[in-house]
C-alpha cells in the first residue's frame, strides 16, 4: 500500500509502477479542483488518450444542479469540475457514481486497473460495483484467497494471548495469526490458506480453550452492536450517565443503526451540580466519596435509570487528565457501574496513557461492563 | 509513505527502499510479539547485528513489571517479549520510551533512520526526542522547509473555494495550494517556499476577502477548541441536548483538556419521553410539529440551559437512518438551534450520505452554530 501527494512527480511513478501489478486499486485524487490528478495520470501511465463523456457529464452535471439549488449557489460554479470529472482515460468502464466523482476501471490485457473516489462512504458504495464487473471477476477467479477467523479478546494483555498461542503451537503450515490491541481489546485473526483448515480449527481450538473467559465475539460485530442486539433481544432499555467520557458511551451506542428502540438517553454530567440535580447523586456522597468513587459511580447509574426510565445503564466518572489528579485519585483513575434489574456491576480502572486515550478506553471499558451484565461472564 | 504488513517479504524490501533515502521514518511493529519485526529487518536491511541492551531490558523490565503488578498477571508473561524489544541493531541511539516499545535512531553516513512505536500516543510522545537528537538535527540544518499557512472555511463548497482561489490568481512560483473539504470544513493549506512570503501574502489577502464571512480560522484550531474558549473567555457556561447526534456533540466538547470550567453537560433525549421529561419538551409540541423541527429544537436548546443552569445550549434532532424518514421528513433532515444570552440561531440541513456521515456532520454543524451565536457572524 502506497500513499502518495497530489503532486505529479510522485503521484505519476506510483501509478506507473502499480499498473505492472495483476491489480492496482487506486483512491482518491479524483475531486472536481485542480489538484486532483489521479485520472490525468493514470492515461498517461497508461498510454491512453482522455476524453470527455458526454453522458457521464451529463449524469454528474444533474447531481451537481441539485446540489447547487439546495445550497443556493449557481451552477456556473461548478461546471468546470463537473467536466473535469467527466473526463475518462478511452476506454474506461464508468463503475458508478456515489458522490460527483465516478469510479473507472481500467482492463490492460489480463491487467485491471481500478480507481475509487476517496471519501470513505463513496469507496465502499461503490466497491462491490466495481468486483461485480467481469474484468474484476475474471481477476479473482484465478486468486486463491485465503480464509480469515477472527477471535476478538477483551479484559485480557497482548502478551498474555501471544504466549496462549505459543501454547497452543503457534502459526502452522498455512495458517499465519495477526494479533493487535486496541483499546485493550485484544483482536487475533488466523489466515488460513485453502486446505488448511483442519490445521485452522485445531489451533482455534486449543488456544481459545483456556482463554473463553476473554473471548466476547468470533466476528467482527463490534462491542456496542453486541451490547445494543443483546439487550434489545431480551426487550430491555438502556441509558448512559457519564461524566469523563462526555457522552462517548452514548455516541457508541448510537451508532448502531436501530438503536433508537434500545437506548432511551444519556445525561452527560459534567459538573457536579448535574450529577446531584439530574441524576439524583446525594451531595453527601460526592462530598464524603468525590465525583470519582465507586459511590458516586452507583448513585448515577441507578439514577440513570430512574430518571430515563431504563431498565439497565452504565455509569463513568473519571479523571481524563492533564488536570484534576492528586495522589490519591490519580489522572487515569476511572470508576464504572451497570446497573440492570438483575444485578449490578462495578469496576474501577486506572488508565495509562493520555486524556484522549483514557477516555477512549473507559468508553470500551463501559460498553463490556454492559455485555458482562447481560451475559453475566 | 509506504504501508507494509508484517510480511518479511514485504517489509525487508520497504525499509531496503527506504534506508537509500536521507531520512527514513519507520512507524509499529516493535510490540512484543512475533509477528512484529521492525527492528531486526532494519538491522538486516542496515547490515548490522543485533545486541542486547542490558540497560534498556531493565528500563523495560520495571515498567512491564509495574504493568504486570497492576493487572494481577506474572512478570514471566512478559520476560520474552522484554528481552526482545531490548534488542537493538549496534550503534543505535535509545531516542526513549512512552510505553514499552524503545523508540530509535540509526545514523548510517550522512543518512538517518527513525524507527517510532506504531500508537499514535507513543509515537507523538517520542517524535520531538527524535528530532532534538544530533543527527537528525544536522539532517534538518540541511532542508530548507516551506512555511504553512492555514486556512479554515465553514458554510461554503469546496468547488467555490476552488473558484475564488483560481480568481485570486491561483498557484504562483514558489506557493502551492491544497485543498480539502473535511464534513463540510473546507480546510485549504498554502505551502510557501523561502523567499515566496510576500506573493503568498498577496494570494491569502485577494483569496480570503470575498469568502471572509466563512473563514473561522486561521490554525488548526479546531472548531471545538475555538468554542470552549470562546465561551470560557468570556464567563459563560455551555450544555448541549442531543438527539441523533447522541452525545458526539458533548464528546467533541469535552474532549478540549480544561473544557470542565466550561462545560455543564448534556442530555441526550433519544426518546421522546426523555426530551419531555428531562428537556421539558411540550408534549404539545412533539404531537405538533414532530420530533425533528425547528419547534422541538428550540424547545430543546431552552431546556438545557434551563436545566443544565448553563449560559448557552445547542440542540441537535434529526434523522440519521437508515429507517425513520419519510417523504416529508426524509433521513438527512436536521434541525438544530443555539441559544445563549443575547439570542438564538436555528439552522435546518438535508445532509446526504449514510448514518454515520450524518451524525458526524451534524455535530460539525452544531459546533460551528454556537461559534455563530458567540461571534454573530
Amino acid at each position: 500500500m502506497r500513499i502518495v501527494g497530489d503532486d505529479p512527480d510522485e503521484l505519476a511513478p506510483a501509478l506507473r509502477e502499480g499498473l505492472r501489478r495483476e491489480l492496482l486499486v487506486v483512491s482518491g485524487g479524483l475531486g472536481p479542483t485542480h489538484d486532483d490528478r489521479t485520472v490525468e495520470l493514470l492515461a498517461a501511465a497508461a498510454g491512453l488518450p482522455l476524453r470527455l463523456d458526454v453522458e457521464l457529464e451529463a449524469r454528474i452535471e444533474r447531481i451537481s444542479r441539485e446540489f447547487a439549488a439546495r445550497s443556493g449557489r449557481p451552477y456556473l460554479d461548478f461546471a468546470p469540475g463537473v467536466r473535469k470529472q467527466a473526463t475518462m482515460p478511452e476506454g474506461a468502464i464508468v463503475v458508478g457514481l456515489a458522490g460527483t466523482a465516478p469510479a473507472l476501471l481500467l482492463e490492460l490485457g489480463s491487467r485491471v486497473a481500478v480507481v475509487l473516489p476517496g471519501p470513505p462512504r463513496e469507496l465502499q458504495a461503490l466497491w462491490p460495483a466495481a468486483t461485480a464487473l467481469e474484468p474484476f471477476r475474471r481477476l479473482l477467479e484465478r486468486a486463491a484467497p485465503r480464509a480469515r477467523r477472527v477471535l476478538r479478546f477483551y479484559g485480557i494483555g497482548e502478551s498474555a494471548v501471544a504466549r496462549a498461542l505459543d501454547a497452543a503451537g503457534g502459526e502452522r503450515e498455512g495458517v499465519e495469526a495477526t494479533i493487535c490491541a486496541r483499546d485493550f481489546e485484544i483482536h487475533v485473526d488466523l489466515l488460513v490458506d485453502p486446505g488448511a483448515e483442519q490445521a485452522a480449527d485445531e489451533l482455534s481450538a486449543a488456544f481459545c480453550a483456556p482463554l473463553a473467559e476473554y473471548l466476547f465475539a468470533r466476528s467482527e460485530r463490534s462491542i456496542e452492536e453486541i451490547v445494543i442486539e443483546g439487550f434489545g433481544s431480551r426487550g430491555l432499555t438502556l441509558a448512559t450517565a457519564e461524566s469523563c467520557t462526555g457522552g462517548l458511551v452514548a455516541a457508541r451506542l448510537t451508532d448502531v443503526p436501530g438503536s433508537s428502540a434500545v437506548f432511551r438517553g444519556a445525561i452527560v454530567a459534567y459538573a457536579n451540580a448535574v450529577k446531584e440535580g439530574e441524576l439524583g447523586v446525594p451531595a453527601e456522597t460526592l462530598a464524603r466519596h468525590g465525583a470519582v468513587s465507586p459511590e458516586t459511580a452507583l448513585a448515577m447509574a441507578r439514577g440513570a435509570r430512574a430518571r430515563l426510565a431504563a431498565d439497565a445503564a452504565v455509569s463513568v466518572t473519571g479523571i481524563a487528565g492533564p488536570g484534576g489528579g492528586s495522589e490519591e485519585k490519580p489522572v487515569g483513575l476511572v470508576n464504572l457501574c451497570a446497573s440492570g434489574p438483575d444485578g449490578e456491576l462495578a469496576a474501577e480502572l486506572r488508565l495509562p496513557g493520555d486524556r484522549e486515550t483514557i477516555r477512549r478506553r473507559a468508553t470500551v471499558a463501559a460498553l463490556h461492563l454492559l455485555a458482562r451484565l447481560l451475559s453475566g461472564r
